[in-house]
């Protein structure tokens, strides 16, 4: 077998077989497979695309390429949630304890930020002491504890995607739909759970902008999480303005908090509470209605803002500043800006927003940046509001006052200012597909 | 600027600028571009293209890569001819020789075997002594004495199409007309003739199995050579079948001597003269009907074969193998080839057939191969003629007798037999294009 066939047939369009995708796989990690003729492959399968059954295999192979968990030690059904990113994505601090309130176990791994948007870890390292690094022990320990830990993914989880995505990355060939499902997936299915309920963003602050693709991203990743024996389901959920109003580590932690205390914006609550039930109903709690229903219950009694202080604990957080948010440490400096002109909020720009954040110091500018858990944007108009000139818009916060004037001029940029009301958004975008 | 950018409008449709280009030739001929990055942009060129604007400038760029050939020494008009590859073309030693018995000045490099095509250097190495690599001021002064030279491209002559051509290679991204035009013709420019005649070959013997991708490469490489301010002109010509019988380094000297001496076979005799009054036409020695009969004045009154003694010698090379081809040495052994059945040879799979000249030591099977000049193939029949069962149709040459039975197996699998007819074979495929 020569990699350069296999480069060949798929850039004819031809179908690679599992013997081709594994020596691809293998080949690449074991550096058999230099990057040049992966870089060329995975651009023929930008033009070219992968079948289902591709996709799948590819998945798999990428799966096996490192550590599985084993989460068999944990009683119960295990439910796993994966949002494919966006700005102001704060979900998982606030679905993860009203899930594990109702007794569903979630034993979850997550990502750091990347590009524009923002990661869970990242969020949750903003709380002192939390520990994002447990043992494969710890972890499921934790789980057995309280019915939820959401850690960084581990090192050895799914390498071959790791190596692929970084190559993908520098090569233009992240946008195709098979190695995003592929991508996402392989992770998913190597972290062990039972089900996993697929959150695929969709707007101009998600990798998808349009609804069919993300669409045909939810099904492919849908049919590749059956094949492999996971019982999934997706939403697809509006990220054409950022979830809630916080953008940034800590601020998006005190949103998740209030949300938790039944005072969190209404798109981020609404999200939160169907994506619960989504979870739920997978976990074979009830029929949907009977799920959202202890979903509410679970928000409105306190019981999951208990859980996550009791989770925020076993990780070695600090839970005093869960239980008092202004506890937690905060930006030097702020810095608001205004409506340059009156009228409705049409539009706002999500990555640039995201990018805004990132001028910051909320997110990475390279590889080996470090991030400013405080820094960050609150919005206080969404798309909709009316707005008079002068009236502020956003505040910014950050530790060095010389970010603010690029950051200022990046979120105005993305701010939108019209003469007519604009359509009502809607956070859900679909019905739940299956 | 940025690679990553630059691969992602190419990827997306877009056009490159010359600011784009240069960029990319010079940071990947200084290692600034990694080859991952290289080949996922020539991976995206073959999906997408490139316009002649494009095409013209990567010619460009890559021909100032290195080295730049100044003939202004040489008096006169220089012509340069170019064949894009096939089996059993000797072409050169005949063509070359012709048009400077008629006063045109030739002064041309040429290159070794690739894959199944046979190379002009290869072929002249073959005679005991000949020099291929001559300093520029002695390939100059051979120019200048006896009006021809041919020499193996120096190392530095566009060194980024070396670089970018070995890449291609391996990541299956040859097969792109404007990345094929602009590796011929970026190695011309720079070669410094005045006029060049492009002999783009078509068949299955070829890299371009189609006529209509044989025009346009052609088109494209006019196009470009006009834009470099040179006189251009192409024909399209027939590689479905070898060209002449012999296929093997000595061999093809003798079939080109032979040719010389007016006793050569009928397509190769006419695609010689025809493309020899195409270079007198460039170098304005009158219509091409004058220049046509200057050709074979040249040709049939023996001046044609002084002038490759004169060639030879002065090279270096010994003139007593060509003024007797039976001085030149002999393959150690030689196995006829009978046909299996009785008909009419209806197709010769021009490629499988130079694969099977490779496999008797002909050719190059990697890059490190030495050749056997001696080995090779000579055909007794061609498309068109009558076969009895057990007739020889070709004689092998090796100096090993253990390469026989695969390269047998290999040269009866490229020859079919049929009961009916075929169409005959015409050799010149199109008009002149300009």
């Amino acid at each position: 077998m020569r990699m350069y066939d296999i480069i060949k047939a798929k850039r004819d369009g031809f179908s690679l077989t599992e013997k081709e995708i594994d020596f691809i796989i293998n080949g690449y990690l074991n550096g058999d497979i230099p990057d040049y003729q992966m870089s060329a492959l995975l651009m023929a399968i930008y033009f070219k695309g992968m079948t289902s059954s591709e996709t799948s295999m590819l998945t798999m192979a990428m799966a096996r390429s490192g550590d599985t968990v084993d989460l068999s030690e944990i009683d119960g059904i295990t439910v796993d949630k994966h949002s494919t990113g966006g700005v102001g994505d704060k979900t998982t601090l606030i679905l993860v304890p009203i899930v594990a309130a109702c007794g569903v176990n979630v034993a979850k791994m997550s990502g750091r930020g990347l590009g524009h948007t923002g990661g869970t870890v990242d969020k949750l390292e903003s709380i002192p002491g939390f520990r994002t690094s447990l043992n494969r022990q710890e972890f499921i320990d934790t789980v057995k504890k309280c019915g939820a830990c959401v850690v960084g993914q581990s090192g050895n989880l799914a390498p071959a995607d790791k190596a692929l995505y970084a190559l993908r990355d520098v090569t233009a060939t992240v946008d195709s739909i098979p190695l995003i499902a592929a991508s996402i997936m392989s992770k998913k299915i190597a972290a062990g759970c039972d089900c996993i309920l697929l959150d695929v963003k969709v707007g101009s602050g998600a990798f998808m902008t349009k609804i069919e693709d993300a669409r045909k991203l939810a099904e492919k990743m849908i049919e590749i999480g059956k094949k492999a024996g996971k019982k999934t389901v997706a939403v697809i959920t509006n990220m054409d303005e950022p979830l809630g109003y916080a953008i940034g580590n800590s601020l998006e932690v005190i949103e998740a908090v209030n949300t938790l205390k039944g005072t969190g914006p209404c798109d981020l609550t609404e999200l939160c509470l169907r994506l619960a039930a989504e979870m739920l109903c997978l976990a074979q709690k009830g029929s949907y209605e009977e799920c959202l229903k202890m979903a509410k219950d679970s928000l409105y009694s306190g019981r999951a803002l208990d859980k996550l202080v009791e989770m925020v604990t076993l990780q070695g957080g600090d839970p005093t500043v869960i239980l008092n948010t202004n506890n937690l440490k905060k930006a030097r400096f702020f810095h608001t800006v205004t409506a340059e002109r009156s009228g409705y909020i049409t539009h706002i720009d999500t990555e640039c927003c995201g990018k805004a954040s990132v001028l910051l110091g909320a997110g990475r500018q390279t590889k080996d940046s470090v991030i400013d858990h405080t820094a960050g944007i609150v919005l206080s108009s969404k798309v909709g509001d009316i707005v008079n000139k002068g009236d502020i818009i956003a505040t910014l916060y950050a530790d060095d006052e010389s970010l603010f004037p690029l950051a200022e001029d990046t979120l105005l940029s993305s701010v939108e200012i019209g003469s007519e009301k604009p359509e009502p958004m809607k956070i859900i975008m679909s019905e739940t597909l299956r």
